[in-house]
């Protein structure tokens, strides 16, 4: 398959279920609603050794926010919802509740489960806090010295899907570089989707376990790195290939997971020097979920 | 006192010991450098629910890194030794090998304690790591799709300084956001320092434990809420002061703390708007360091 | 009148016929778009001094581009097409047609006029340059050390409106800079419309010729200074107003320049510190169009 | 010649003699004084077809500026001094002056001549302007909507030196230009020297005149473009290189540009795929300067 001059591999992304939240911060201006959200989702790669996967969804209008001001929708995940009520306690009241002018909103629809992550925070108030219907929602509103701060009392949650992902392949790391940040830049345009890993970018794909060391969990996706191309034999590198980078996508849906790899690789085949677009699995094994490019792509 | 028509109260900030790690990363540009070091240093505002106080300390040039790239030195503190062996090896496994084109490397001297981080990380190479001294540092290096990771394999950690503050008040909120972020701009040139807080910045300045609620361990202070001013009698605000920021200042030593202190205050009088400037304490009770503004000012 | 608790003036901005031309430049990605839409547009404030007025109208999603990739839309305005054709061929051939990546497009539909400015461009090319037909769209494609330079061959302008305005007037300066720069964010996202000083602000609204300087065209406009309130008699701001910022908006139509207006309002009024909002006009004796502030709010 | 393993053509970059100002802009905060000295720069890439050729040379520190706040240093040249004074004045005047909180400030030592901008511009205060010596400097205090306006009455200029150049050879487009930004942000670093191209980058290096229009004053280098690389006989491409950027520098002196060449050379470097670094001239004949890459390397 071809997208583009550029070869798709017949494959799938495995991805697997993940409990997710979806949070709308306002603020100010966007550069203090982003700033929020940062902080919020930050060490938030993978569930493997941070307590949550996180990141930012996508920017909100003015005209699209309960409070008029502008906006940032974030999500946070985790394997469980009793630890995702524990990380949006802990990251709102620790990094939203304390930035300049924030206010935090639910923003996930048909939710399987409610924490009453407004309602806790609201005692930070000390008896000065009050309530309010606000455009229809039920809102805490807590006086700080910045100002007030403003919680909805109650955010929602429901089973998404983690793992979603695609390789770019290029000729060298640079072009490999530029192609998967103009793809994690498309995708932030796509409703219900984060690429939680840095920058939303995975440098350093992996495999389950090791070859050499018992004790590892995991270790580098060999057959995958550059380096070691004329080093192993089973390299799946094409020989004009020098540079890799993976995209790891969690959503609120299959659905979402399905548009933001589609937008995803055609942002990426745009990029010079992008030679093939692949995706990881376990042989469909593990997850619940197969995202076949070709499907997401209607070739 | 005063500085540039400024009220400095004759106060003092009351600061603690913590426990200190910094380390360098750099990449191809800034930007990933930065972008890296910000996922690292994220969820990591004060260690009452964050599993660390992390943040930017500043950005290195080119040619003050072992390996000649654009780099961002961070710094991560937890209260024990334990726990920060724990989330350098977390947040650095998670958020730094994980990004594109990232090294990392010890940026403290005469540090207490080591970590063998980049050993331990050095085994997700299965075998194809390999190991050498680059510009007199021992590093792994670690072949990954997106090229290779190197880390040195011992990072540094001491005993620092945690909770050093200010307090900006102002004529109103915005007067005093534009200031408080100043003065936040200005500590990022300071040497062994960081400004944990979202931002930079504290929003919610608290008092230990609650005047209404038991179950607080801390809550508003609400002397300095601008909207409670005309609701309580013992307000600590002038009429004139309508907007107050914090900045909470963690660093290698008490004399870095002082400085950025300084460097903060110096920054914030600039702003147009801003009246007062003081510091939070609990009365000397509680803590090991008073940073005095008239001294840290030379006033 | 008053929204969200600001008094907005019953008056309007008086506004001007100019001639206006609209591209997209689409690049790699929005970083480079937007670095060669600045450049081209910069230097670009007022006709009174500058050669053109043009400014950035708004960022375009890769799926509304003719080559898919990421964009943004520019505007340059000058009084008279002669002036405009110069300054698309200046302005594009030394600042896009030189920038990484870069591709420009004809964004305005229904113009009254043509330039040829792609056909000029390509002889560039030194008889290595070729022609296509991309997306329905004519286009000269000049190979260039960087690569390739894509531009459509006729560029569009017709007669628009230059001069919309309002002033937001806060409790300092502070306050009003944090509302004007809402603003400007905001009226970002209108179709068609460009507010063309630094930044997208007006610190330094001015009346026309001066009391006592003969040889100026142009001076402060002191009723307005904050500085000069207590020294002149017939100042225009209230008692609680100590920071005033002017947007100048340019449009494609008087729609446009409208829904700007009132989208800029909108989100000024959101920020704190905020007290009045009204416009500049010159009792409509000069202007040709008179922007009613009451009916862009429909108040 | 080789550096870190990319090969460094052993010859010359042509320079030529040109009148400098470099200027000092401050702000509240570093945004707004980058923001002014973008918009004042702007439209300056080079003097073939804009009104003069400026750009960004460094950020300053606030300990470093008149008056104590962040600051910007910018420079504009034009090839003589009646240009310079008329350009200075227009992009001050129109950029500067308008925007919110800026001051302007002479950055220049020995300078050759003096243009009394600040002189000219404060009459814009019709009669409320101030005059006063701040920090050892003569200047005007003008009052505007945004609060004041400060301007040193006379700015500097002097005779320095244009188009210093290099160009970075790399496997593929997008490894030239990330080495091409990486180099531009090293040079930022660099006292006394701008970029003035589009993001300080040359994606369209050409050749005097043209082989087929004699209308054309300048025309594609062909011998450097990548897709012309197999359709003429005297490429000078390697095999291997299919991406070429070049850097135009211009410095207040040859040393500056010579240590901007040395500077940006060494970042380029760094970066994956790059191949060759050379530079460009016209065989002597035409530049005042010449810029030896084997000189400026120590090689």
């Amino acid at each position: 398959m071809e997208l583009e001059g550029v070869e798709i591999e017949d494959t799938f992304a495995e991805a697997f279920p993940i409990k997710v939240a979806r949070v709308l911060i306002t603020a100010v201006n966007e550069k203090w609603a982003m700033t929020a959200a940062k902080e919020m989702t930050g060490f938030g790669t993978s569930v493997i050794m941070c307590p949550a996967e996180a990141g930012i969804d996508r920017i909100a209008s003015s005209d699209e926010t309960p409070d008029g001001r502008p906006g940032v929708y974030a999500m946070i995940c985790t394997f469980g919802y009793k630890a995702l009520d524990a990380q949006l306690l802990a990251r709102i009241g620790q990094c939203v509740l304390t930035s300049p002018t924030a206010a935090v909103f639910n923003a996930l629809e048909n939710g399987e489960k409610e924490f009453n992550i407004g309602f806790k925070l609201k005692f930070f108030g000390d008896g000065f806090e009050t309530e309010e219907v606000l455009n229809g929602r039920e809102v805490a509103r807590v006086p700080i010295m910045g100002g007030e701060f403003v919680i909805e009392k109650n955010l929602s949650a429901k089973a998404g899907v983690a793992g979603g992902n695609l390789f770019i392949l290029a000729k060298d790391q640079m072009a490999a570089l530029t192609a998967v940040e103009a793809a994690v830049e498309a995708i932030m345009q796509v409703e219900g989707t984060i690429t939680p890993f840095t920058g939303g970018v995975v440098a350093s794909g992996s495999k389950p376990s090791s070859s050499k060391y018992k004790f590892m969990h995991a270790t580098i996706n060999e057959k995958y790195c550059p380096t070691l191309k004329d080093k192993i034999e089973d390299s799946e590198l094409p020989a004009d290939v020098n540079g890799v980078f993976e995209i790891v996508i969690n959503g609120v849906s299959e659905e979402a997971v399905k548009e933001a790899t589609k937008i995803g690789i055609e942002a990426a085949v745009k990029v010079p020097g992008v030679v093939k677009i692949t995706a990881g699995n376990f042989g469909g094994t593990l997850g619940e979920y197969k995202i076949q490019l070709k499907e997401v792509l209607g070739l």
